[in-house]
């Protein structure tokens, strides 16, 4: 697509957090500039230290850093970088989120509790950041939390060309869970497919009840989708059932491969029950979790592309093919 | 329960919208309170003029105003109050929206729209209100729209009294749109039925499509259970693919009624087809909209008591026998 | 003047809020460029829904949107439409308010009231604005209550060319209130004729009282002139005290003409008795209200020159051949 | 009428500015409240220095000062105590400003200017203070700058009580300006008076041009009325031309007498032509301006009075037997 | 001193952070109130979740958490606790931080780095603290990076009570940093004792160079007196240097014992070159690192009367018997 | 260096305050730029007026102000200017502040006085400045208390410049008071000579007592290096202990020339036992004030330059050969 920082050149400067800086240098590639140098370090009583290595008075700053752990040390990095790159004159400060991992603490559903969602869009607001990218939050109206402009990114279109080039004859999606099936029924659609959920109950963080499956998945070839995969809890249980109702072929796909605790070891002894994990790199998979039935989808050009457009001014809208369904579900 | 306006009658003073008189003044009872006078005029160019009718200097002040037609008239009239209070020295103000209509807009599903919830959250803050209470926003993110302390309250423990004396052995809950089924999953979970939902797809505000149901209906009474109906298009679509699939008996619930256009007429229409009408007054019900078959829950003791513990610094949380569940969902 | 969107074309966007397209169009013509589409509708609860039809990314954004009925929904409009173009990062966004109603509520001459100019600009610049630009408000000072910059432009000029045609040697411009009567005397001062007032007691927004003139007017020919004119109610009674002192010809000049309820129908019913009535397009004027002594005169040429000034960063202070007067009356 | 600080007593910290600490001292004695000890000294660099004197941890503070020569000086002054009083744990901050010089700049009546009565408001604002105590503003409007609640008190009944027990029967309250006549008509309307109008043209701060009387004051008995006398210039060509025109008796009387340059010395030569010049304190009027036709009258129980019904939490809009006209002068 | 919760117990909520849950239980002690429970947990995706365990509507909260390893952990953590704290109808927050470790990045001493103790003080005020409480801040200038009221407490007087007792009639305070000497010289002047310092020069965060005392220290008794240790680097070179320099007996005394990395192990090293570390427990120190030789004053008497002062209203000024020196510093 | 206001030119608009005009044209003259006229007044009630005379439309704003006496009148000045330009549309407003006097006024050493920098630092912001630059603050945390970004300029330059011509072989720098001696400490090294500092104790603001030298001083040629002198009381007392101590030559060196009351008559009755005075122009010193041995060096480049880059966006960082120390000291 792009292959030269050329006109914008002037004006950009791309740096990357800790956080994942193989995901930046690729977003850095597809736009043909540098990774700006920046230093992180901790000093003795654990506070850590930031400098950006490269003069940003009057530029154009995008800062990447995904939210994966330590994830506290993050996002104080990332709001260090934001404040350092306001205090020295940045023109504009693009927050470069690939994984917005506080997305799930979006509602009061316990007395007491932190929105901290909404909290941390605060925050980054308060450190200076003037625009902020993302992907596949885990509810659409997590977009509403930011009070700076906000590009919503989706996935989706890498999950279409995926499935695309499969026989889907015999498949359906199916949603771990019917209060977030929308993303998946949307995908059904794009794919000319029918779609099904679990009837989840979260028990607690690790611990969830599959109760069911809400819609007839037995014989078919079944792709579970989610927007993101921690220690794959849900997802087991729900494979459980789906065997128990005579599903076909399994194949896992999410956004978000956070793949923590016993998540890897557990599919590795899944062995050929799992046809297919895919997903994308938002957050980083190192090659000892990178198990042969994985397929990891870059999202570099998508959040290159983004930022391209906003730079030189372009509609990011229309850089996809379609937008959002009507709920929101990037 | 409470009875008399005792310790804090001297610090409170409660004052109505043009919205919702009746609501007010049932919530005013509640807490052994009277209604305050004010007063709303329209100049001859179509400028409103509001005047609260008693001091509110050092006072904790609640202006109770539902979003119902005309939308924007009470939006800037209940604006214009919290306002006036505030530039009259109150010491707190509480907005009480019954029925906040905008927490429908409150995703970015196309380009260049406006998350209106948050904007309208915005503005309350921007007014000078100090504190929000409001009932079962249509999703439980948009509580985190609000910058301002926030009481999503309930309207749940009304229905499951409400359906609690009924013979329910043969009921399951149906939500309208699998991606907003969760409401109706926790109800079903309280009163220990099983549910199921429909597979909507929106072509437009008043055009749904039903693409089926996703779990088994027939030979079952349902209750269809949803946080709003306005023109009733869905309810009515889904009421069509439920008789198809031989539901037996059909009952609707929902926490505000808003019934606008052909609603009220439509439902007339299918008599008996429809075993009953359960909502709450959120909204105001005028007489001609009164079916037979429509019964209406008072939401006046859940504000009252909330009003009562937010003013006397007592716990809101424990005012109800359960939370909102694991996804938020008041 | 200007005919091509030439230089700045590529920056700028202009649309139209649905209170006054006609004026929107003639300033997009002005300068040159298209109006951009937008899409505003109503959800059947009521709520506005709007959306920008064209990529705004990095773009000066012009909204043009007059206060004129129903107004709170042409505020909200506004309001949305600004908050859609900051969330789709417009990179400047300017509010042109032909017609800012509102300024009339100015001030707290009653208990407990709201001065509501002062909220409605708290509430533009909440949403997102970052300039403004408005003609000839209630009374100057209430450009203070902006805190984002400002232009507030003036219609003098075109009156002045008006007027300056006819022979004005037994001319006097009347103030209706003395109050308010700065304008009046300016205009008296560009023309070289006296000045005069009505001494007005308002008793409610439709009845005043003018318990006399304070001036000498016999004989004279009149030129009423005043910001606005809704019922007209006003404009009536001083023209009885007028006819009463012997006035010889009367005119009636205003720059916003709201020309609400029986406005029209008692203007025709004077028929010769107002010799003209002058105004200008900041409120659309449909072909029924358009009498046949009547003129209206563009204040297109006025914003349009400014918005193009603004763009390019020329001085809009000095697009006028004189300022204000020392009271601050556009 | 109230004689001790009762009840209030362990609640209120007074503190007087520089500016007037006699009344601050008079307003501290209505409330029976002593006046807490604060220093202000000024650094060998010209830096001021400000400590209040005694704690104010979760106090109701009341810090006077009127924007008198060095107004500049008495301003930064006055910023510098809220904001000791806010970081030293204040519980609320009223800042209270007889005299809000500032409020003279208004508008933008010219290009490029500051409309510094508004940036004033924000900066003390800024500084903490969270409520303002003001009276008798140049134009009602200026309320509405302040974005903290604030109380503009009237100094009208202090001067319809003293004309009251004169023979009025002769009178006719004359305005300087035709442009702010407001205030004299109402003052008029009170005393059952006639009005007249200057019409003036400001030529620069200290020179303006009377043109005329608009009205008839002659062999009237005139009180020229005005919110301000500084320089007495536009007072001094009044009186030329009201001889002139043969008023009888010329009484002055004003707000806010500044009575600055020269305005004393040509007020004493004037002698017998000035029947009377009355006033009130919101200004120090040390010893050697006080001539012998001159009478000052306290503004401190309106203050004192209006200071205890804010921190009782009375209504201050009951406080007066009438409020502001339609017009909002106070 | 204080022995119950008495007339504020109803209002006071004390929560402690997973920073230094002793020093939280001493302060509620040194109250007499009970410390209300809080969980915090982790999930699965490195997000934390934090829940106060009872109601604080209307209440006066306080929430202890002090910046020690894992700084960002227990900075995220204190923000979701304000957050909850806010969103669940607090009266007031106070943050009490006895060590803000961040108050060492206080400058801007290399070009795009962030000045991070403002940008905390910012997020802090961000999530809805009202007041924050600490203690002996790195520089006394980080007082005014606040935006809220903040308490900058000393230790000062603990130190001066301890070595009060001891025959210090040939002692000399030393400051490790001439940068940094003033804290030292105010000790040594209430201690009526002498003063010195090393000229250091920081090379990196572990590495400094002493390159020699200014002042005579030879033959004395030397207090190293600093306000903070971490890995004691510092005080290491600063002893080998007064070793050289014939010092007699070293004690080394700081009131942020941070004591990391090899700290503990060089001390132990150094056996009785050091006759007494004296230090206080605003940084939990476990039983492992407490030598024989170390002593640790209390901050809880410090901390519980300031709060109890500052929820009572009372002067926390005349807490201590005398103030920060003229160079503020605490 | 640059002689040519070229690409620039046409969005570079610097304006000068009434407090140092002479600086302001030479730091215009170092860019080539001419100027731009402003017009400040004073009403006769001691209100200032401030206009601009030209149009800065989408310009970048340079206003250069100075806190010389009068300081109060100066800051406001200065505030109204940045009013002026931001309600004018500027496009960026760069406050340019070379002696910002109350630096000094950083810390709360008392209880209930202001942290005036802050304070000062904010109203700036509030104001509408968008960027500060300063030189040599009293201490580099006052940094830190702007909210906007800010460059924190250094004279150290120009003093190394100027030294370094000298013989230095027995020359070593004196701070005044060991407090601040990070200064002298690092100009000393950047000379290679030693260092050494006063024990200083205030006393009050002009009277200090130096109780002795930490260092040894004896047979040396002495440079006292502070940022500041005003009074010149504290080094006089210096100066009167350095001759005890048999220092040999001593010149007084320092960025801020304030020289407030007697200053300049002690230096002048002083005569030849001050070698040399040498400071630069942040402070105007009229010729009256130029002693024979006062060398005055300009800091107009440094100035100039620091602009051309902010306007150009060229790092400020790689402006000098070196950085502030690690103590941030500029």
């Amino acid at each position: 697509m792009s292959n030269a920082c050329d006109a914008y050149a002037t004006k950009l400067r791309i740096f990357s957090g800790s956080s994942h800086p193989d995901l930046a240098r690729e977003i850095a590639d597809y736009l043909g500039c540098p990774l700006c140098p920046s230093y992180t370090t901790r000093f003795s009583n654990d506070n850590l230290f930031v400098q950006l290595g490269e003069s940003v008075r009057g530029k154009e700053v995008v800062i990447i850093q995904s939210f994966v752990p330590p994830v506290s040390d993050h996002l104080l990095e990332l709001l260090m970088m934001i404040d350092a790159a306001r205090s020295a004159s940045a023109h504009t400060i693009h927050a470069v989120i690939p994984y917005f991992s506080y997305a799930r603490s979006d509602k009061k559903d316990q007395p007491r509790i932190s929105i901290t969602a909404r909290l941390i869009a605060d925050l980054i607001a308060t450190a200076g950041a003037n625009h902020v990218m993302t992907m596949t939050l885990h509810s659409p109206q997590v977009h509403g939390f930011f009070s700076v402009p906000t590009d919503h990114l989706t996935s989706q279109p890498a999950f279409v060309n995926h499935f695309r080039t499969r026989d889907l004859s015999n498949t359906v999606i199916v949603a771990p869970d019917i209060g977030h099936a929308k993303r998946a029924a949307r995908l059904a659609r794009s794919l000319g497919v029918g779609v099904a959920a679990g009837d989840k109950e979260r028990l607690s963080d690790e611990h969830v009840h599959i109760s069911g499956i809400i819609g007839d998945i037995s014989g078919k070839d079944v792709i579970v989708f989610d927007d993101e995969i921690a220690t794959g809890g849900s997802v087991m249980g729900l494979i459980e059932v789906l065997r128990q109702q005579k599903a076909r072929k399994i194949t896992l796909a999410c956004t978000h491969g956070v793949f923590s605790g016993q998540c890897i070891t557990r599919f590795r002894e899944m062995g050929d029950l799992i046809e297919e994990i895919v997903t994308t790199n938002t957050v980083p998979i190192p090659p000892e979790k990178r198990l042969p039935n994985m397929t990891v989808l870059s999202a570099a050009p998508i959040f290159g592309e983004a930022i391209r457009r906003n730079v030189t001014g372009q509609s990011v809208g229309s850089l996809f093919a379609y937008w959002p369904d009507k709920e929101g579900n990037a």
